[in-house]
């Protein structure tokens, strides 16, 4: 029997082990993966349905996606062409940017607590919690033994997001230095991708070594089973946009999500309905 | 000249003169209406992109769909089908439900304030203020003279998000008595639909006339220039579809949202990433 989707992209011990041009399983070339996306799709929408559903009747489950990567990696790609295939409805995208200053006054764990996902919903993570771990230790932004310390505050919180019955699927977005440096310049040349240009990605770009170092013990570290960590290469777009979707039908469908039964009397209803009188 | 799609769908004075299965405008059938929503999905993304980008260059602008209509209506529906054209992270979608004791303790605007969609979103509301001329009115929650100034208050409110750059498209999802039941019929069938089914919506249903009643003179007294009402024919599912996505479509390709001009040097910026050394 052949691998499944998630044990193919679960992270290796060594981050330099995967090839970011990869396609170590499913479609070989984009028109394939079209087709595949559109049954991803209808069995995705599906599940998430039975998952929305499944919370009205009081279950506490959840999904939550958490998209790491270096800028035009592709987060906001995956939102659009991953998430865009359930009802909008059921999900719940939460954006993290550089901390305000209300959010650098509590613990790094605070904004984020406040945006898990709600029993039924499909999380979607654009940055995470994992940004305290890469640009501020990068950038020193707080003492190594402060950033450090996170590694098991964050497993330990995301045992708990388990234990409450949210399911997480961790994606880094793994995609070379010389794809970067194309899609920067494809930013710069179209005047309709410009506004997605920041000058302060190169600020990044420049420290990549270090970026790589940062990202792979982060990995390394807070690759637990209950919330693994999936190393998705993405050099190009159409297979990091199946890859991830495939992982979070097969996670869904692993879920088995039910639609819940009636607290009400269905007969009982059928006949108050039918002398409802109105027509 | 035809009508505009706004112009066709525009309140009339009277709602009893709208055929809740009319078509005046567009396709005749379903494999019509699929074609034509390939391709103002295409437009509606491209829109709501240059709409979002807008905003990231400052622009406060934003669009807000306001849908109401009697249970079954297809309010879910709508966001699932036309909201499901865009970009998932473009979209602000609230539901407004009974009022919690905190929502009560405020004005009735109150909670609504809270969900005016971002700069640059499209904000979706699932039901809205209205009910607080709607049900308010119906059941008794308030008595007449209160609910009667909320006429104004609410134009008011509305003059303000205008003014604030907030483009409102008001739809109210008009369904026959008939057509709702076998929708409700069809909750009760179907064990995968049971769950979107409420007892409490005959208590509604029972009342239809006082509901009519209350959207015609809610749809008269608030319907202005500013933020008009439309009345859309939703006994078919793929006709309110359509015309809702139609809607929108035209609301923002007058708006012509615009694509932000960079906030720096873009050839300094090239000359930046060919020297980042990174390969």
């Amino acid at each position: 029997m052949g691998k499944t989707v998630r044990e193919t992209f679960r992270a290796p011990a060594d981050l330099d082990r995967v090839d970011t041009r990869a396609r170590p399983i499913g479609p070989r070339d984009k028109a394939a993966a079209a087709e595949e996306m559109g049954d991803i799709g209808k069995r995705l929408d599906h599940l998430q349905e039975a998952l929305y559903a499944e919370a009205t009747g009081g279950s506490p489950r959840a999904l939550l996606l958490v998209l790491q990567g270096m800028d035009t990696s592709g987060k906001g790609g995956v939102i659009r062409h991953v998430g865009g295939l359930v009802n909008p409805q059921g999900l719940q995208i939460a954006t993290f940017k550089k901390p305000t200053e209300e959010e650098l006054a509590h613990d790094f764990l605070w904004r984020v607590r406040r945006q898990v996902p709600a029993p039924g919903r499909i999380g979607i993570f654009d940055r995470s919690h994992y940004e305290d771990v890469l640009i501020a230790r990068v950038d020193s932004l707080v003492p190594e033994d402060v950033w450090r310390a996170r590694y098991s505050q964050i497993t330990d919180f995301e045992a708990e997001l388990g234990a409450q019955g949210i399911t997480m699927v961790k994606c880094m977005l793994h995609i070379s230095a010389k794809e970067q440096a194309e899609r920067l310049v494809a930013r710069l040349d179209d005047p309709a991708k410009r506004w997605k240009y920041n000058p302060g990605d190169l600020d990044a770009r420049v420290k990549w070594p270090a970026y790589q170092e940062a990202y792979a013990e982060a990995v390394q570290r807070t690759d637990t089973d209950d919330a693994p960590w999936y190393v998705i290469p993405s050099d190009r777009k159409w297979y990091r946009n199946w890859a991830i979707a495939a992982l979070l039908a097969e996670t869904l469908a692993d879920l088995d999500p039910r639609f819940p039964e009636p607290d009400f009397d269905v007969d009982a209803e059928r006949a108050r309905l039918a002398a409802s009188g109105v027509s």
